[in-house]
């Protein structure tokens, strides 16, 4: 049994966990969630470092930074303290950040941050419990949340 | 008994400490505050942390970064120090920052001060008292000193 | 008796830590300073972390970042180093630092650096021995080397 | 034998990692390699870390940040969180980002990511197994991926 | 006797190495050189750590950033590895940058570079041996590579 903790935020629009839930739950067994909910992006780095210290074996962290400058700014920073908590802990942290701008309109966004949180959730599905998965699509250009741009073509 | 760390600077215009400290004792009981005060904001990284050592399960950290270019440059460098300062201790640093810019006027300022810092107080007695209170309003676009956003719509 | 390890460079164009000492010497008694001296504002962070392992309680890290744009990198970089010394000590790092292009001419430098050294000494001496002091003048719009912009208001 | 943390992405558009081992297979024996995938660059310091957890002695990153100008941010944070775990592990970690931008079309893409793995490649084989190569040509002028600019001039 | 690690890279273009050691050995004696070549300047930080574990008292990092914008990112990437390890090991790095753009041509880059080294390596050596040489000139406007600018006026 492996542990997945996932944070996400008061501040974020969309309840991106649970749709990381429910992808996790249909990509297999043998996995057991740790929730916890901070208020913003800036709170995710000592929560994922929290986790950790209760058993996590990784951390999925949900984030929306909003459209201002300063909200990049502000993601800027949690993404070092993600990498940070992450590096320390030597287990690794999924971020999935959503940024509000990156949406024309609340369905578009509503979309992007559903299917951007499945998608990573299944990365870190793969991570703990499937790495040969990831091996095998290295270097094959996968996005989440858009299209796959894909390789630049098939090399060897 | 839980204890949360309140810091603020004498930079700021504004006593957001005073704010906090009346929405924490309106949260509910069970908390004793341990204050400190540092000239600026570069300098509460390392005040949580001797906060932390001297019993703190979470600090509060207030600041008012001035108008100027260099005053961003300043919050993101405290910003980050406080990361770095939560992620060691494993214990959470609410940041509460109002930019000076934010505000048209004075008394727009203290508004948003005084709303901000109440709100993050209540945030921070969230975290250390009601977790699941935090859990509920996950995605739900809470925002600290202007109107909440909402959710982009109810998901599910 | 605490000790304030007290860092310049060869770099500044002022002896800022003349004036830092001397409204030590007048602050009070108690006090003892160790002294380092390095070439630029990079070199500061390691300079207090040593002067930490060699007893200082507090450091004050003096530097007058250039006119350049490359100087003001350098300030950044310097002032994360300074903040995770602090954090990594648990002890205060006062940052003093002084842009050359702040002041109009040679004489306005040397003004608004002893301005500020002293105003920064003096916040280095409370944090140390009055910490009270400081607690009053929360959120009531201190500034170093410049006049002090008050508080929005008295706020209660 | 010396080992060899290779990690790559699925992000990426070219499988780097491929290069990578047939320059290192092709520079000598004494290597063995652990590798690793990871959905993106942000994802690279922390594999690194456990790579050196189990056993590297050096770590060869290799990513390929996007065109975009959040992908200059998300290589920057990478690089950072590089350096850190190099650092804490006191193990040296090659990085090797192609940026997409970089390259004109696909074609010239997958060359520019192919020379420049290979390249770095060797780099980390001489570092861990010649030094004195690397030494030799200390001041040279070196680049990878792109023709060498040279030593200003042979001098001395 | 005290140890100096000096690295360099293959990246620059100029020998600083030599001319660092140089300007050392006419320095005085008791010093001891553990030379080192990376790659590039992001390899710097980890190198002067392995330094520092094989018993340097202090490093001399030396490199030189290219032309271009993300030149520079890379640089403040170093410098904050460089400033991290420093901290970390308590022993001081220092920095010598020469950026390829701050010369007009390969003469006058292999110039400045020269001085840089050299003097930077007299400050290595002062830090180390002769720490208060540099307090005698703290505040008198000390440059490396370039004309000092002097001290504003003598103070006292």
């Amino acid at each position: 049994m492996k542990r997945i903790g996932i944070v996400d935020t008061t501040f974020a629009r969309v309840d991106m966990a649970y749709y990381a839930r429910r992808a996790l739950a249909g990509a297999g067994t043998g996995i057991k969630v740790l929730p916890a909910t901070v208020p913003g992006i800036k709170d995710l780095p000592v929560a994922c470092r929290r986790l950790f210290l209760d058993g996590a074996d990784l951390c999925l962290a949900l984030g929306m930074p909003g459209k201002a400058e300063y909200d990049k700014t502000c993601a800027h920073e949690a993404s070092l303290g993600l990498i940070f908590a992450a590096v320390l802990e030597a287990k690794p942290v999924v971020e999935c950040f959503v940024f509000e701008g990156e949406a024309a309109d609340d369905k578009e966004l509503e979309t992007l941050a559903r299917r951007r949180a499945e998608e990573h959730a299944l990365n870190a599905y793969s991570l703990l419990m499937r790495p040969r998965d990831l091996a095998r699509r290295a270097g094959t250009g996968l996005r989440q949340g858009f299209a796959d741009v894909g390789a630049v073509r098939p090399t060897h």
